[in-house]
């Protein structure tokens, strides 16, 4: 079963994604060293004793639908609230609202535990965080007075109401339609798709964020705006009221979170309890502003998501490394030389090593890009002017790696972890078919990792006019070059294995910026989605090297070598995927007919 | 839905795979290019129009275990009935006993289609073509009297009795045992697990092909043999007789193929119609030389589970394009550089094509791989003499890779398929996700990857001294040779590419024949995933370059260019994986405790 490895996290954040020195310098107030250990062991414990155990009967159980209901698995309602008067929902939730106002590194450490121990449980509260921060930002008073204290607290839900049957990657496609009330409230009408845990028995009230249009709305994305649309109405005095009209039609029977309720949601379809039909809702920020207002929310759920990918790997990891450890069959050449006839744990045949260490690679790079992306946030929110504008953008630039790299290597590393368990991992009952089905959706929502790619190689590469980007690639080199310096022979030849990444990633990016700068847009958009694994294996190496300096220990160093000697060297090939493969592939655009 | 690919399969079997040489050379007897393909076009049919539409409601439905008894879902009963009742079972089986006698080229181009089709439902049979090759190739006469012809004509199906809950890659540790009876009858008692089709309501008949130990065996593998273990006992007159003591105590719970009932076994439970406990089973070939029977029906085995991957990986493939060309969202660049607003079909974003050439382009190479070694496996049963013994050579030295790359390529290609999709993937309604979930199976079953892996390295290179291995590459440089002197602009610099990967091959090849010419076993050990991997590219390149030549149509030629300059470039990383990781896996086992 799942232990938090809080030790490395603690590191992570600390040695690698640049907490310790915010901590020396104050950064966070009077949050200290100890504070924060304290914080990521209490998280531990909660999720390797509460939540993991009740992963895979909620699973095998799964939420259920029946008349607009959903039932969530059994323990899972009881669960989540231990969990929430754990105060884990508002730990990085503003103090106003009863928040702890943490960093928001810790939370997303803290998600990282909850998606190891149980993604589909872990899901519903990223969504309640991101309505925090929406309504927080863009909220009007009475709607903050009304709703972020029962948000932030975790006493209500909230989810993001964003996709149409006809509307997924593409919003301008939204037909949800708002009518204008006289007395400024709105009524909200159609159909929205894949809504996580839109419906749910685990509190009394649930508060969806949702986009939709007015009818003199311009076309397009210009023309969305943000409603808050309970599903009870609140009374003055924040007891619950009418039954809004807005209704779980059905939730989707899926490959994996089984726990997590996707659902159908209907709105305005004349069933609520206020008479007239239309769901009511509340505008939050402007009219046709809804999207700017649905991104600054959507940012921080692609980290988190990202985080996802990282927690699932994590968990595939242990579930692995713990069946090989026990596991015997065959001897291991070692032990065959030495005395003894005995059956060897399979964790001592060097196949089994080599995929065990690739998922413990692929972790630990994918986890130090995510805290990193989370340091820049914090760093960002703390910092100001000019600093402030390098952090947002920092941030900026790392998200999208963050998602879509990381999501990758979470599909990546519960397949390995499968193939680790021989036949056993096929079968549902061991639980580690569980991360590989779990697994597979982190790549497709809050924008599919082909989006992601697309949105840093457009968007991303060009921010500050690419020296965001030049002065990042920078770090990484600094990272690798300490590394060479060290002149640490357990190193083996990592450090140039590194720098070439970081050359790769050099090369590859000024190739991109070019295409963008000539119009050869569809050259870049065809070299994206190698790009951003390019960088997330050059990124992650150097975080790695940064790692091997600061800690003396044999196995991250022995771990870093064998990433930058084994793993790393895909660049190259990715290098020429993006510069020359772009080509290619509009010949062979003939060969899908 | 599924439409069988045959003109494809034609061309692959025939350009790429040697069967056109072998045609005019009339290798096959009257075996005629039409004949082929009107066979080829007839399984094509009866996959598309009877198999494919049963495969999700049998997924869905799944194979029930109700007291012994195991109950296969709705219609799959009939399905087969009319299967065989078209000589698909017996259309490589010996022409004596009712078979066709075709060569296996054509068998493994059918089951390709079936597993496309549906992967649950094809993979009975693969089993029964299994037993009847063991029971042909060691069984007695009169076990061959008695059970071939049903075997042949899939009146009866065979199952492969191999695992026990201690004993999966390493069948040392079998512990069913056999008893010698005066009658030259055995009684088995034990317990088998994972054992496909072991139960169902198919037909009247299962023929059990079981591993078990001798009282007085050698321990280790030279102590095991092999029995035939019918359910029900044959009397003289061929009718049914009583029921044997074997039951299947339940089935398992997997992430896929529903369809496909995974049975444990129970022998002499005491519970058999034949008065005294224990299962009566017959003696398969000698005693204590049961390995190497199961081995002949194991290399089949294996090919054809490497078919699975290719057949899934093609059901992905199409169901992915379809919906790519359905499915609009957003606008393309070349789309919108044209006048008009409208959405584009996803399948005209760059990203989108990568993906579905990358899954279009792999899903080719693997076939080509399996072609190529059922064409050497035909070959060998053709031949003589030294030719005789270099084709089964080329057989043995393919078959490792082609069950373990293509095997892989199908769980890497149902993923693309899930992720081209988007949402509607993760939803098992659509139809995308089962590929995912089916596929993860076949890098386990008959044989691990990794033992593949190992097989290859440690059993497949020292063939003939090494020789078998540097043919074979020499052959793959005259294909990229080929393909350079026809001097086609088209093919960009394939031609480049495609030498380099050989040349990775080359030098890894050299490089592990060393390490264990010089007992550095470990370091070999090491290197046997990536390295095989690595096979599989180069070699796969070079028949897309032998199609290239072949085909002058420009997707075939557009595709090749495509997995030159996009794919194959990654076999320079497996190359130092192979050379140069040892040392660092080997440093960083630490990292594992």
């Amino acid at each position: 079963m799942y232990r938090a490895p809080v030790n490395e996290i603690a590191f992570t954040l600390k040695q690698v994604a640049g907490l310790a020195p915010d901590l020396e310098q104050g950064r966070y107030g009077d949050l200290s060293d100890d504070l924060v250990d304290a914080i990521l062991g209490e998280a531990g414990r909660f999720a390797s004793d509460e939540i993991a155990p009740l992963n895979l009967p909620g699973d095998m159980e799964g939420a259920q639908w029946n008349d607009g209901k959903v039932t969530m698995p059994k323990g899972w309602p009881e669960l989540y609230h231990r969990w929430r008067e754990g105060g884990w929902n508002g730990l990085s939730g503003p103090e106003e609202y009863g928040g702890q106002g943490l960093p928001l590194m810790l939370n997303v450490a803290a998600n990282e535990m909850w998606s190891s121990a149980s993604m589909a449980f872990g899901l519903g509260p990223l969504l309640t965080m991101g309505a925090v921060e929406a309504v927080e930002k863009h909220g009007s008073d009475a709607l903050k007075a009304t709703y972020l204290e029962k948000l932030v607290s975790g006493e209500w839900t909230g989810t993001m109401n964003l996709t149409e049957p006809q509307a997924g990657s593409d919003l301008a496609a939204l037909r949800t339609r708002a009518e204008r009330k006289d007395d400024g409230t709105y009524r909200i009408f159609g159909q929205k798709i894949f809504i996580t845990y839109g419906e749910h028995d685990i509190t009394d009230n649930i508060v969806h964020l949702v986009l939709a249009r007015l009818p003199d709305a311009p076309v397009g994305t210009r023309g969305i705006s943000l409603f808050l649309v309970p599903k009870f109405l609140v009374n003055d005095d924040g007891s619950l009221g009418e039954r809004n009209d807005v209704y779980c039609a059905s939730i989707e029977h899926k490959i994996g979170i089984h726990g997590s309720p996707t659902c159908t949601m209907i709105f305005g379809d004349g069933k609520g309890e206020a008479g007239e039909a239309g769901a009511i809702g509340y505008l939050v920020g402007e009219e046709n502003r809804g999207l700017a207002c649905m991104f600054t929310m959507m940012n921080n759920a692609r980290l988190n998501v990202g985080i996802e990918g990282v927690g699932i790997a994590e968990a595939a990891y242990q579930k692995a490394r713990d069946y090989a450890g026990e596991r015997k069959q065959g001897r291991a050449a070692a032990a065959a030389a030495a005395a003894g006839a005995d059956m060897s744990p399979i964790i001592e045949h060097p196949d089994v090593q080599r995929n065990l260490l690739t998922m413990k690679a692929l972790t630990s790079v994918s986890r130090a890009i995510c805290y990193a992306c989370a340091n820049a946030l914090d760093r960002a929110h703390t910092a100001e002017g000019d600093d402030a504008r390098h952090w947002q953008e920092r941030a900026n630039l790392l998200t999208p790696v963050a998602k879509a790299f990381s999501t990758d290597i979470g599909v990546e590393v519960a397949s390995i972890g499968v193939q680790v368990h021989g036949g056993m991992g096929f079968v549902e009952e061991t639980g580690a078919a569980i991360f590989y089905r779990d697994a597979r959706i982190a790549p497709i929502y809050e924008g599919t990792n082909g989006i992601q790619a697309i949105d840093l190689v457009t968007r991303k590469l060009p921010l500050s006019g690419g020296t965001q980007m030049a002065g990042y690639i920078s770090e990484l080199r600094a990272d690798v070059e300490a590394l060479r310096t060290s002149n640490l022979p357990e190193l083996g030849r990592s450090a140039d294995r590194l720098e070439s990444a970081i050359d790769d990633l050099e090369e590859t990016t000024g190739w991109l910026q070019a295409a963008l700068a000539e119009g050869r847009t569809e050259e870049a958009l065809a070299g994206a989605t190698p790009y951003l694994r390019l960088f997330g294996l050059a990124a992650g190496g150097a975080y790695l090297a940064r790692g091997a300096v600061a800690d003396s220990g044999a196995p991250r160093r022995a771990l870093c070598r064998f990433f930058a000697e084994n793993l790393v060297g895909e660049t190259a090939a990715l290098r020429s995927r993006v510069t020359e493969g772009a080509t290619s592939l509009a010949a062979a655009r003939t060969a899908l007919a």
